[in-house]
């Protein structure tokens, strides 16, 4: 079975994480890649990787603009003007903004179609990049209403040619959803994360897991971040401003006795919304059982530890790893469908493990 | 080697997931172990575990009461008045507000210290304890200044049988640790998923490992949790005030356009708070590398991946998995040290699996 894949030559322009990625992806299916960087060390790099070809294009078909949010609209427009016949979209994490960069600057909008993969960000880089980033991750791809019907359908090919997801929504619709399943749970993680800088080692010595997976995203990197933030004010404004409403009424709630209704009913929204997250496969959510395991820090346990687990046939959905802080001993929380937790745990236990739910 | 433990019979007050636990790792050693609880189908399902015998004892060394915070101060109290000789301790998540209220209640509280395991708040109930739900964990012990020395030492002597790490702090220090590392980002982590809760399933279509990781323990019991924070107000209050300034911090630096300093500011600081996050064995945080390796979402792909992973000799330091929302395929991210990044992803491919960093 043959994918789609672009008909012509395609030019990337920006050649970070993102766009060397396609660029591999692309050149793995043998479609002819141009690149084009601003920074000559990082077009430089993205070549060596085998991304593509930095001879400047007579012509090519679409044109993949791959730059950092707040230059989005510009490039964008730029393209549109320097290649008059062919598809043009970009890659970036906010949607609306650029589109009405662009329109307002009078350019041909029914070749432009924005998208968004929805790619880790933690990394960055050329020497960062990888042919097979989106692959099995979705790809958000938002026509705009002037969208030719030809440009849609190169930009739907260009994900499957990455061998991505299509999801097709609105520019505002896929705003408002990454303000709320990605730009607000960041900001989040990064309010958290803050507080612990006046924190004593000694109380950090009570780290456990959860402080960890709420704080992960927040390492990521600040300067992408807040041109994200900014590209997405208007749709991120009125969830803050609900995130704010909702602390005050916790802080009301919080007396020094034992509390109302009030803030116990934010607190079961809040287990109620991590209901509403796809489980596998898009799949609704089910309910899921914790087996923790002992296993001991050194290279092969956690393989030895699988490789019992696969025998019992029991599909391993989640798993994490949380550490002693003081000793070379680590829990291994293995997650799997609930009704398999009993016979997975006691299979385990007669393979010598020591678990518990 | 034998470690020191309780020298004579102990009662447990409470026979939820800590309360019987404890009660099943005492009884593991050989010490003898009474069980009490309200619920008489609760303290039935604990001794059928083996976690002790209901029995009313004669006399015990030590009370171990394991109630809900709410429900701390008064069993406490009572505890000391019915077991005169008898060291007590609680393992309640919040330790200022329960000393006060037994300290106001007249009891002598040279025979109590408070203690708190750092074990999992997911899972509930006697039928999920286990001997070894403390092992490798971090457990609070939380002397106040009446405390007697054989008292501490009673209750230092319980933790270790548990298999647990002592962190020896004052009850104020433990409320205020806890509020920053483990109360605040349970709040953080409910205030996020409550916003998922107005999602249409197309948006939340693009959900990833970000949302998912920020807001696992807002899945946790919301009962229970109320009473955490309600028992923890004072030093919640502060940490929320905070909360709420970084966000009228951020909400102010948000324009239209690229925004100034202050919002970068938040971001940074979240940042730089992610990496005073203790690493494994309480060392400090040092710089990992994700390697994303794609698999197929089958029983045992996970352990023939980490079977490979491990004849690398590369420690796996930690391990996520990402599903694909449309299709059966699982990217694996596997964290290792940075400097055995390279190699490491070398390796894999050599192993036939696909792999980008």
């Amino acid at each position: 079975m043959s994918e789609p894949q672009p008909n012509g030559p395609v030019l990337v322009v920006g050649t970070g994480l993102i766009g060397t990625s396609i660029g591999l992806a692309l050149r793995s299916r043998g479609v002819q890649v141009h690149l084009a960087d601003t920074d000559g060390d990082r077009l430089a790099a993205a070549v060596a990787r085998g991304a593509g070809t930095d001879a400047r294009p007579d012509d090519v078909s679409l044109v993949v603009v791959a730059v950092p949010p707040a230059a989005l609209g510009e490039s964008i427009t730029a393209a549109l003007a320097a290649w008059p016949t062919a598809v043009v979209c970009d890659v970036g994490s906010i949607k609306a903004l650029p589109l009405e960069q662009v329109t307002a600057g009078g350019a041909d909008t029914s070749r432009y179609v924005g998208s968004h993969p929805m790619a880790g960000s933690e990394r960055s880089g050329p020497q960062a990049a990888d042919a097979a980033l989106f692959s099995g991750r979705a790809w958000a791809v938002t026509p705009h209403p002037d969208s030719a019907s030809d440009a849609i359908d190169a930009v739907r090919a260009l994900a499957d040619s990455c061998d991505a997801s299509v999801v097709e929504m609105s520019p505002a619709e896929h705003d408002a959803a990454v303000a709320r399943v990605s730009h607000l749970p960041y900001v989040v993680s990064v309010l958290a994360a803050a507080q612990l800088l006046p924190a004593p080692a000694s109380h950090l010595a009570l780290s456990g897991q959860g402080l960890r997976d709420v704080t992960r995203v927040a390492g990521s990197d600040p300067e992408l971040w807040q041109q994200i933030l900014v590209g997405n004010a208007a749709q991120l404004r009125l969830l803050l401003a609900d995130l704010r409403d909702d602390i005050d009424g916790l802080i009301a709630a919080l007396p020094g006795e034992r509390s109302g209704a009030e803030s116990f009913e934010l607190l079961d929204r809040g287990r109620r919304g991590t209901r509403l997250i796809p489980g596998k496969h898009g799949a609704p959510w089910t309910e899921r059982s914790v087996i923790s395991v002992q296993v001991l820090d050194r290279p092969g346990e956690l393989a030895r530890l699988l490789a019992d687990a696969g025998q019992s046939g029991v599909n391993v959905e989640d798993l994490r790893i949380d550490h002693d802080p003081a000793r070379c001993v680590g829990i291994v929380e293995v997650v799997v469908h609930v009704d398999a937790a009993e016979s997975f745990a006691r299979w385990l236990e007669s393979s010598g493990w020591s678990v518990h739910k």
